[in-house]
């Protein structure tokens, strides 16, 4: 029956065709030809994935004309479907329409197993959805006292059969309740298949009686030291269906990282109550989204994990005592792909599986390898730089022949945390600042409102919030803008009124701090920058500013192409402030870009894509990483960096010029502000 | 350097030979050859397991002369170990001892891997020992922070390397303690790997510091509906170190099978309240023969199950409801195997991995496939019946080209219960029954005396226990024995003391009992059988007969070369009494031989040679199954075999001629005792 004498069928956009007898229902061609046509029910009409659109006409670049009876004729299935559900007029099934002469068929987006969810940014590649987790709906044989075989073994026999799942498992807990699952669906059962990995084969997670008309959900998870963030997102068509965040639990065990380790050295069983504090924290914030989005938490077939090496450790119930001493040994560095039961996640399908990206080092968690999959350096033609700015910074530096790691103690100044007016970024918190070089009064916009606080309505518009804080990105633009504005010399000291040019600048203590906005008559708070600020923010951009500058060092460079900045600071930082810092390396300031949460969306390409996470596991493999706190380079840089950079020369690059006083506030003869800013290698 | 100028290493027994050079050690020879030499260390002198025993002198079937100077010296290693620990004169560690010259080595039994356990019946083979779980010993890398990795990672890339085990993962657990462990140990380990199967890779189960020097073990257990049995096995040696038996709990729900699933359709939630009876009931008895052997149970690294469909559905947590009507649908038939606390096992290796045997049928289930396992008449040259004697009689009948079986249910009489003055086997039962066929007075045989009743020393011998009952074997007999002595007639009446020609008979009701032992004189209990006795023994020993006749049938055989008779029950049965009885056909009574506990056997058979587990698995699936309860021939057969065999002609083959007086003891024209005897088939 086949050969060419049988109709041609040309599907698009894969441009795949074949030929085949007529009668061949366009489903079925779509499978021999390998044509990505999504399908449930396997071909029986009820779950109507497999929609296609028919082309008629002349098709002369193909050689063909379809003819308007080239597929069969609209049937009472796709009737009763359409006339139920709905469907866009010229879309058929798939799995209904029949060859009857030479078609070109189309396959919409929406009809692809392996859809593409788009990517707002330029650079950034789309998601191909591939689950880990799927659907599959079945028709089971009825048992045969002559022919006894279990249940289990017949469902398992036929998804192997029918959908080509070899060395399928089902998980234990689908044994107490396939019997009445089966009966109660007369034998039609939709299971959700988590689709194995290298040491795991395929396995049954759940099943329901007859055709499961829903959806299932992963969940994508970035686990901060400081917060955490969920994305529930609907495993089928990929979109984020549900998001929250919560503080971790474990900030009342320390604030930092080395903190928590030092909690959990002080403390017998310290470590197994932050533990319990970070998974309970995990488990109300599964049950916030899941109750948000509408929906039961036990269909929520999967998650993704993502975090430093401390929060990697302590949520896998590992006490993370090695990774506060040399040599930083990991107790795993794979991926870990775990039952949710081991991690006691409550809200979520018991026999769910969760997986954790691995991690790059003991610095260097699986939040970098995160970013790394969602920025992908290692297939970068040009030489880009990434810096996720969190409590601690991860930064690689790369191109498609090589990609450097590094972890860099960056503190949480750059989260508003050990700045006096500092604060998270919340409404109220002051997140951009202007400084008049001539008024030294300074301008602002507050989180909340889209007016500066010199223009009309700003103070009706953040009546809700008030003025509060100066939030991480904020205090990056006051001290640069104070910088700018001859208030902060080059070593880091703020001037008296005089050396300043204004009376915002008081004695404060022992070294002078700047007002930059008095809510006190008004019950408000009084903000203001302290000299220990711009000495925090020093060290924390001179940290930062050390590692990419090591890693630059390692790969032999001095400039890099372009420059990734990530994290959800990271997405509010503005680079030209950044640059002025010296945060990061000079770069042209249009080659510097904000990927948001890069770690986040890590996470979710991991969720959605199951082939992402292989590759992802051999690209950190790949990776070379360096150990900064190992390295005399890095403490050398970091001396070096803490200045501010003294003069407009540093800039050649910056769209704008910006001229940087040379100036000098230390009258004395101390120690303090003698660091000098040498960025270039000796 | 390797070829035929080197020296020849022969090894004993497996005859395995080879050149090697000058200096290779022992243990690299035999490797090299896949000569089965064990070793938990590698290779380090630690474990002491590859003891050998080297032969001097003139081999000259081999060709060759072995001088005294053919293996290298005694070396200090062989001196601590032996000093410490002794070694038998003569033997060599096989990693230290070296080739020198042309060598004949022995490697005795012990220090092969795969030993052979030897089983006392001239007809059963040994059990090869080759468990599921094994120990290994390795030396692990330390961390480099130049390159850093995870413990565990390089703890099993080196497992990899070293002992070849390819797809080697780690239990979740075994992440917590990794870290303390490897340097507890200094970055020596041994690690208890259960080995895998078809469906999942080999998997770290527990880990220790440094060598460990004991042994791990596996509980083999035959979960009844009445009673549950443990052998707790030393996997190593395949010794077995502990045993108990308790009582199911799940009696107080229903003393047979049928009764607990109808309570589980009456009670919501019975099927949990079982469940959870029986899996603390194993609990209870695991830490309870744990303790008796002196071992911790979290040495405890493996455990199988052998039990009837409805146990295997309760123990693993599902509904046994589908059980209980046809088409008697199993929920799974294949081999299930599954972490320990999937099923609530508590006192035993938390990661340790249970493993239950194949369900055959509905009816059939993993005891049965366990005395398949043990009894193997798939590979018998000639056709053999096996009847394992329980609540329900599972049959399997076959030779190497065919194996049918069935399962049928007996009832508990042969257990003793619900026979008047029936008892469980236990001390003061009878067990053992001669009634003298002119005085019909018995004499008899209780459990925990070889004295008979009559002669001297008998009542001391019992002063313990006294005189309580009779059990199942004793039944049997007593039955037999009244029907030879012409006390009960072919169709099961006893007659009155005029028919029977004894007072003993005497009037109890509307029928006659027969007087047994009155020990009421002296405060203890008055033995009787009552008709409703004999009826119980007639029930139970038709459905054991006509589930055997009807494989019979189906094989298109009327007589078979032999039987085995399996259960704790069968292995005290008198085969002369089951056949003047009916219970079994008519075979050469020096054919009929008791397995013991065989669905215990192959238990322990699975527990300690994981490739009889797959053997099974192949097996299960190649035996015909016969569902009894829809063969109309089963019920026929049944009906006709509740008669005790009326004459000398039935047995031309016992091996004494036993006279069996015609007597029909029914003097009203009632129903009562109608049935007439049928063997032959129409």
């Amino acid at each position: 029956m086949y050969g060419n004498n049988d109709p041609l069928v040309i599907f698009t956009p894969s441009g795949k065709r074949g030929n085949f007898p007529i009668g061949t229902p366009i489903l079925t061609a779509a499978r021999q030809l390998g044509v990505d046509l999504d399908s449930v029910c396997g071909g029986r009409g009820i779950c109507s994935r497999c929609q296609i659109t028919p082309s008629y006409g002349d098709f002369s670049k193909h050689g063909i004309t379809v003819e308007p009876n080239a597929i069969s004729g609209w049937n009472s299935v796709e009737e009763r479907y359409k006339s139920k559900r709905g469907m866009i007029d010229g879309r058929r099934l798939g799995c209904q329409a029949t060859v009857q002469g030479n078609a070109v068929i189309d396959v919409p987006p929406e009809s692809q197993v392996h859809k593409q969810v788009v990517r707002k940014r330029a650079e950034a590649r789309d998601i191909l959805i591939n689950p880990s987790t799927r659907l599959f709906y079945v028709e089971v044989e009825e048992p045969d006292m002559h022919d006894p075989s279990g249940d289990l073994e017949r469902l398992i026999s036929t998804l192997r059969a029918e959908w080509d799942l070899s060395k399928l498992q089902a998980d234990f807990s689908v044994l107490s309740k396939i019997q009445s699952v089966l009966r109660k669906g007369e034998w039609k059962v939709t299971c959700a298949i988590h689709m194995g990995d290298e040491t795991i084969g395929p396995r049954i997670i759940n099943i329901w009686a007859g055709y499961y008309d829903g959806s299932i959900f992963g969940m994508a998870v970035d686990l901060g030291s400081t917060t955490i963030a969920a994305h529930l997102c609907d495993l089928q068509s990929g979109k984020v269906v549900g998001s929250s965040g919560s503080m971790n639990p474990q900030i009342r065990f320390g604030e930092d990282l080395m903190s928590r380790v030092s909690y959990s050295m002080m403390n017998a069983g310290g470590d197994v109550e932050m533990t319990n504090a970070v998974r309970e924290g995990i488990n109300v914030l599964f049950a916030e989204v899941a109750d948000e989005a509408g929906i039961s938490p036990s269909l929520i077939m999967d998650a993704v994990f993502v975090c430093n090496p401390v929060m990697h450790h302590l949520f896998l119930g590992i006490d993370p005592f090695e990774l506060g001493q040399a040599p930083f040994a990991l107790a795993t560095s794979d991926a870990v792909s775990t039952q949710s039961s081991n991690l006691g996640l409550i809200h979520m399908h018991p026999a769910a599986r969760v997986y954790l990206l691995p991690c790059i080092a003991g610095h260097v968690g699986a939040d970098a390898a995160a970013v790394a999959l969602s920025e992908s350096p290692n297939t970068s033609e040009d030489l880009v730089l990434v810096v996720d700015v969190g409590t601690n910074a991860e930064i690689l530096l790369g191109n498609k022949h090589k990609v450097l790691a590094c972890s860099s103690p960056t503190g949480p100044a750059f989260e508003g945390a050990q700045i006096s007016s500092g604060q998270r970024a919340a409404p109220g918190a002051i997140e951009r600042v202007e400084i008049n070089p001539i008024t030294k009064d300074p301008r602002f916009r507050v989180i909340g409102s889209d007016i500066w606080s010199d223009e009309d309505g700003f103070e009706k518009s953040i009546l809700s919030s008030g003025i509060t804080g100066i939030c991480g990105s904020g205090i990056i633009e006051m001290v640069a803008e104070m910088r700018v504005a001859g208030i902060v010399d080059s070593p880091g000291l703020i001037g008296n009124p005089e050396q300043s040019g204004t009376d915002r600048c008081f004695l404060d203590g022992r070294t002078y701090s700047y007002l930059v906005y008095d809510g006190s008559v008004s019950g408000g708070p009084k903000i203001t920058v302290t000299n220990r600020d711009i000495r925090e923010i020093q060290m924390a951009k001179a940290a930062l500013y050390s590692g990419a500058r090591l890693l630059m060092d390692k790969f032999e460079v001095d400039n890099v192409d372009r420059i990734v900045l990530a994290g959800a600071f990271g997405a509010h930082i503005s680079p030209k402030h950044a640059m002025i810092l010296g945060m990061i390396p000079d770069c042209n300031i249009e080659k510097v870009t904000s990927a948001g949460n890069a770690a986040g969306t890590g996470a979710r390409i991991a969720l959605l894509n199951r082939s992402a996470r292989k590759d992802i596991e051999v690209t950190v493999k790949e990776i070379h990483k360096i150990e900064t706190a190992i390295e005399p380079r890095f403490q050398e840089h970091f001396v070096n960096a803490s200045a501010i950079p003294n003069s407009v020369e540093k800039f050649p690059i910056l769209e704008t010029i910006v001229t940087l006083p040379d100036v000098n506030f230390n009258t004395g003869g101390s120690g303090e502000g003698s660091g000098r800013r040498r960025r270039r290698r000796n």
